[in-house]
């Protein structure tokens, strides 16, 4: 969920400079369109780590659009007044009238993830408050209120940073407070918890905006963006007759040019000697961990996705070499049978779960559905849409019932892919593997980069996470694979 | 929300001979329409209490229809097979085909209910369980799946005549098993969690169809239109070119003539000597519990709606009659202010609420949305649907947070309620409380009723059930509001 917002996104100076002006003059003029035809409330909430720039980022929203017409509330210890009403009641209070903007600093999120963060919460009531907060979200939406949430992330390192720049500084030395280091030590449970909470809470119709936190200019631009371009998608939707539901806006495109994929290094170094040593190890190890005891109570899922010519079918070979033949299966997904198409699309991997102690290998999978079928229209937006959601929810029912699921993500360069085609091209015994379809795929990347990065975002889970490979060199790719697989297999049958 | 359902709704033998022949065909036919163009998958979930005729409708759907394209699953215990995968894998395996009608007995819905009346499971827990399911149908429904739900209702006295009947039978004596008897001890508890699970998860995609259960004719004629009508609402809408979402049936209208409203006895006995000595003594407990410590921690909010002169305005001054002025707050709510209007419907009311130790008296309410609203066509068909799950959600906000919620719906008689209309157009001192739109209303009746109906169905829960208030004699009926709310007042601050 938040890989994209730990990549370091970053707008120089210049770049910033560049932008500002014309987005600020694009605010304005929205809001005050707004405010004259009075279409809709917008009500902005702002979460997230301390220390992300949620305060400056409001500040400077006050200073592009007209604050007299902006509403801020902060939230601190409900009043006696509140106390003495429904938790909800001061949020109500809260509610910006049609044609304004209300901003939302510390809202209904901020009690659940503070609790539940210092375990002072169940998860079941964590859960319970949270499908409470959706209802009371989707009736907002269905009155006509646009919500947009912000979450301000910041990576371990980059908060500490923060805190430590805020610190040296003897003029901003008194906005660190003693409970922001305490929720510094609580780093891992908290994003634990807000991944958690987010993604329960992500719906199409109130959709989370994860903003990287750690540099100022990137960040006022990333969410000056989204800002204007949500409000202007429902101006006019509401303009043109549709009075409330609207399907939610893609994510608006990061600012800069970094996304997950171009991050990576794809050609790591690895020579052959090396390569046969781990992997022989490694599937030793491989070998014991699935004839463990421990084993028989648990499955093992495993996903291959990449780009085609990969090496996902090597690196599955490499996976099975270490497995009894009556222990695995593996499944290759292509076009679904006419009996699969008659079902809900996850039917045909439901029907291919392993039993206990088992393996099942999905050579492509689940995935399709919010890359191919995204990037070929086979399916409308609404469905892939909602497919991530579904996706988390589904693996989450292997996992609470004991399936292991490992799920990796193959990435080869351009020209990697290019040598490799021709090459299959020229061994005979290797012609069946490319098609006039693997070319034209290859044509297609620029439509599958962004697919692939929305599925990572928004289905690396903390029960299932993507591991992704750098897949250049075959050696190294392979041993990334299967140390991946054991390190995970052995931590889970730990517990 | 089973109010309806045990009204004992009952079909003569010559009454459903004259429907069952037509309604067979009809059935027949559009099963083989569907099948032919296998347009979607139907999904018939079949739960309530025991006794109530689940089996023997199910039956007789298999002879309605060809039962070659039936497939009927009953879940008990699940297998080894099954225990080793997720909980819902044994539900993907039933699931029927496009083109076919899938009746699930037993169904993801058995175990939670099951648990949580025997106190296996906690009320968070259960409402973890409930999101999850209500996810799970929300994709199959977006999937394209037709999901029916129907519960089969008996009142406890019902439940019991029917267990009595079916052991004094030699034929069916094996039918009633020990289990039975202890759920029908369980009966009060079985109906409670019942009702929240109905309610949570009665959602516009597929809401619950409550069946009275106690009479065979009357519940096969039930079950069969409103499948009916469903299979047909839906294949029309498939072939309209709309792929998924539908806003949700209204409920099949009681095949019988019988309602909540017309099973009332309007003019019920009571003389005013009678009168003046009930509502002393009861305007004296009712002084005394909000007098009580208990009640310093809690508020009472009350909901008076009626017909127009159904005495809501006299009724009420007998309740402030026993208060002190600066305790109460009477709030009668007409069409909303231009401040309202800018604002989501329930605003106006939360902005309403009272603090701890007071008292708020509603003279009409919330309840706007589903009544006038609906009738006049003020609000889409999809923004009343929506409203009731709302109005429970608000409601249930308000016990939560300590208040304690009485809601009357006084009616009074076609003939009683001309008498005073003309008894006020003759009193000089009355004639502003009649209008032309007061006449007008009257014209409307017919509409009302079934939107009160519903508003009852729909509304009366657990935490704020509805008193239905017969107001003909107006001596009666402030008896009875104020004997009830004394009655609950006192209980409440016992707890």
């Amino acid at each position: 969920m938040f890989e994209s917002a730990e990549l370091g996104h970053k707008l120089s100076k210049e770049e910033y400079a560049a932008i500002e002006p014309q987005l600020r003059t694009d605010l304005l003029n929205t809001q005050f369109d707004l405010l004259e035809h009075k279409d809709f409330a917008a009500v902005i909430l702002i979460n997230g780590i301390d220390g992300a720039g949620r305060g400056e980022t409001v500040n400077l929203l006050n200073e592009w659009m007209d604050p007299r017409h902006i509403e801020v509330h902060a939230f601190d210890q409900p009043t006696d007044e509140e106390r003495q009403r429904p938790p909800l009641w001061r949020f109500w209070r809260a509610l910006p009238a049609k044609g304004k903007i209300g901003i939302l600093f510390g809202n209904w999120y901020s009690e659940p993830i503070n609790e539940r963060s210092f375990k002072r919460m169940k998860k079941a009531h964590l859960d319970q408050r949270l499908s409470e907060l959706n209802r009371f979200e989707a009736m907002l939406a269905a009155e006509g209120v646009l919500l947009i949430k912000f979450w301000f992330h910041l990576s371990q390192a980059g908060q500490k940073k923060r805190l430590k720049a805020l610190e040296a500084n003897p003029d901003t030395r008194w906005r660190v407070r003693e409970a922001d280091w305490e929720i510094y030590e609580h780093y891992d449970r908290y994003r634990e918890v807000a991944e958690h909470v987010l993604r329960r809470t992500s719906t199409g119709i109130a959709p989370w905006v994860i903003v990287d936190g750690s540099d100022p200019q990137y960040r006022a631009v990333h969410v000056g963006k989204t800002l204007l371009e949500r409000l202007q998608r429902r101006i006019e939707f509401v303009r043109k007759g549709f009075r409330t539901r609207q399907t939610a806006a893609p994510l608006v495109a990061a600012p800069d040019e970094r996304n997950l994929l171009n991050a990576l290094v794809l050609d790591q170094p690895m020579d052959k000697k090396d390569y046969e040593s781990q992997l022989e190890k490694l599937q030793g190890r491989l070998a014991l961990a699935v004839r463990n005891e421990a084993f028989a109570k648990r499955s093992l899922v495993l996903v291959f996705e990449g780009m085609d010519a990969a090496g996902k079918g090597g690196a599955i070979r490499r996976v099975t070499a270490a497995l009894d033949t009556r222990q695995y299966h593996v499944i290759p997904i292509a076009a679904p049978s006419d009996e699969e198409r008659a079902q809900p699309y996850l039917w045909r991997f439901w029907r291919r779960l392993p039993r206990q102690g088992k393996v099942a290998i999905f050579d492509r999978s689940w995935y399709g559905r919010v890359l191919v079928e995204r990037v070929e229209g086979f399916c409308s937006e609404a469905d892939w849409m909602r497919a991530y959601a579904e996706i988390n929810d589904f693996e989450d029912q292997l996992v609470s019932a004991g399936a292991i699921v490992v799920k990796f993500w193959l990435s080869v360069s351009d020209a990697e892919q290019l040598r490799r085609f021709k090459a299959r091209e020229e061994e005979a015994f290797k012609r069946y593997k490319i098609t006039p379809e693997d070319w034209r795929n290859r044509e297609k990347w620029p439509l599958y980069e962004p697919a692939v990065c929305d599925m990572i975002d928004r289905t690396s889970t903390e029960n299932a996470a993507w591991t992704l490979v750098e897949a250049d060199n075959k050696y190294y790719a392979r041993v990334k694979i299967l140390r991946v697989l054991v390190d995970k297999l052995e931590s889970a049958l730990k517990h």
